[in-house]
């Protein structure tokens, strides 16, 4: 019995997108989907409640953050994260070794698992397939991911072979230590980086052991947009069709449309709630900042197309007012508007799939957003 | 017609404080009344459906800071700070007086205003009776408060007389510039520090002008609480019964009650909100400073006694968590908790002046919060 299905809707006669369902055991979630960040048991600034009112159904949270701050420990005795947090909904943990790789120095990677030292103390700490898969099972979270190795872009073929290979044999090694396969989810994670004998010798390791789930990762790493999506589309044809797909890291409204294309189901990115916290806005015309001066005076909603709370009740000038003054309420509208931007846009994403019209619904929406024209029919 | 008006509705028979109701053009405020402080147009991390769901329907705003950000030019364009900040109760400003004498630099008190330097920017900028009032008139807030001067505590017989003298001055300049009396009521500011002389002179000239409401000013300077409650018992009889008072810059759930049994109808303070951006809760067994190692693993809510929001919902263990982390989330968790607090304290001190039993309540209040029992029976 696995805590993770997928089910299948149908898919876009048009560009081959999958509309589907992840059912986990806190509810099923309508994929193609975007999950909000939680790094620290919370969504920067917001609410369990203003998630759910935004239609967030799932959200990722950081296991390396959690494990050092407050402890898997103190989060497992307050009954799992879900309950230490109050969100009743799905949550998705990483295994910590993305932040590994990009937080912390000194890092020295061996067969058992990696050595480094803690971002915030300095202090030596060892993160290995099974301690990660010891961590998450203390969370409680509905889906945990493999211990990887994310190596940087661009890495050598020697390099990443090397690493691919070590990465499956801690994937087979994560499966064995995970203690609560009916509760929760293990997803295994594709990598490879741009080379595509890697890629495919990566999947067919990864599908061998039987996952409820594969993430693709190794992408949004610093490659142009065009290699993504080459790799996207020569990977996922290689993964199992019965089981989520999920691509890390992803959150830019044009690399969501374009991964949903090419069979991805699910995504997370801290770019719509980071980008907020600086006073940028998602629109349906592109990017605002709210803090230039231009929209001292502005009246007008951040996005006259959208319908979220924040557009409905605030102005462009009261928030350029508040990010001005560093105001914490300034940062929850600014984060709310971004979140339900994206969640929205993947509904509409979804609707498209289910009309068989995605295609035509990424040429109107590059259009409109301002995106690159010569990238417009690269589906 | 004036905009503001009081309705008394009964005087507790053990200690004499006022029931009552002031009626302002956005809706009535039951009396004693606790006013959350929303200096830039926003109660610091709160949303307005948040103040609205913990029962405050008035804030105060002040004067001084939206002069400066974003300009009270703007506030006005947006249609008033009401639509500014989407806030459909009470709003009450002050006069920018106290925050030209407790935050700007090198200030030259004139018979026609003060002259000082902005502290954001260091600009040489003058305000007035006259200033303050266009400035508030353009706000748009229902209560509006006369240009006065806080002299420090303590100061000299003979500075204070002068200071006393100028300020009724400046209060009849007021009620001249003020352009809008039948929507936003003007309430003139009783000084006189700690001599009843100046406090009797202070009150009679105010109460001689016929505003439709007085505060109660220069307490909470730096006094002891016994001065202030002495002073308060002093002045309070002097004013008109039917008008509203309000007692400035207190908020303390001690000096809230001693405030309400010496006939005070208003309070505002910032104490519940900045002491929440520090980790620090109010609770009905005194002060509760969650960011301390004793929590991390105290899965029991804030008070056990409260039945707010956060208290029905988030434990002390993930308060602790979030405000060791510097999440906005944990801000907002404590300062929901601590208003409500303070707001649901109101409203218990409004149900005792009902029951006639204000006293009785004060003992046992004062007794589970730990305020010395040597000052129990000042009342």
């Amino acid at each position: 019995m696995t805590a993770i299905t997928y089910e299948h809707i149908k898919t876009c006669k048009q560009t081959g997108a999958r509309l589907g369902k992840v059912h986990t055991p806190h509810g099923s979630i309508d994929t193609p989907a975007f999950m909000p960040v939680g790094t620290s048991a919370t969504v920067k600034t917001m609410s369990p409640e203003e998630l759910k009112e935004m239609n967030a159904n799932i959200i990722l949270s950081n296991t390396y953050h959690l494990w050092l701050r407050p402890g898997e420990d103190i989060i497992q005795e307050a009954g799992g994260l879900h309950q230490f947090m109050n969100w009743d909904g799905a949550i998705l943990t990483d295994s910590g070794g993305f932040q590994v790789f990009s937080l912390s120095d000194m890092r020295d990677i061996k067969e058992e698992g990696v050595h480094f030292r803690n971002h915030l103390s300095g202090e030596k700490l060892f993160l290995s397939p099974e301690k990660a898969m010891n961590i998450q099972n203390a969370l409680g979270s509905d889906i945990m991911m493999a211990f990887d190795e994310c190596p940087p872009y661009p890495a050598s073929h020697d390099y990443m072979k090397a690493s691919v290979e070590r990465t499956s044999r801690w994937a087979e090694r994560c499966l064995n230590a995970h203690e609560r396969p009916s509760d929760q989810g293990l997803f295994g994670i594709i990598q490879g980086g741009e080379y595509e004998d890697l890629r495919k010798q990566s999947a067919q390791d990864l599908a061998s052991l039987d996952f409820p789930g594969y993430a693709v990762g190794g992408l949004s790493v610093g490659e142009p947009k065009d290699v993504m999506n080459r790799m996207l589309a020569f990977t996922t044809p290689l993964l199992p069709f019965d089981k989520p797909r999920y691509l890390m890291g992803v959150g830019s409204p044009d690399s969501l449309i374009d991964g949903a294309i090419r069979g991805i189901d699910m995504f997370d990115c801290v770019l719509p709630t980071r980008i907020a916290r600086n006073g940028t806005c998602m629109t349906s015309n592109g990017r605002l900042v709210v803090r230039n001066a231009k929209f001292k005076r502005d009246f007008s909603p951040i996005d006259e197309n959208c319908d979220c709370h924040v557009c409905r009740h605030y102005t462009r000038a009261y928030i350029r007012h508040l990010v001005k003054c560093n105001e914490t309420f300034g940062f929850r509208l600014t984060t709310y508007h971004n979140l339900y931007f994206l969640l929205n846009l993947m509904k509409q994403v979804r609707d498209s799939i289910a009309e068989d019209r995605l295609g035509d619904f990424r040429e109107a929406f590059f259009d409109q957003y301002g995106f690159n024209k010569r990238n417009a029919k690269n589906f």
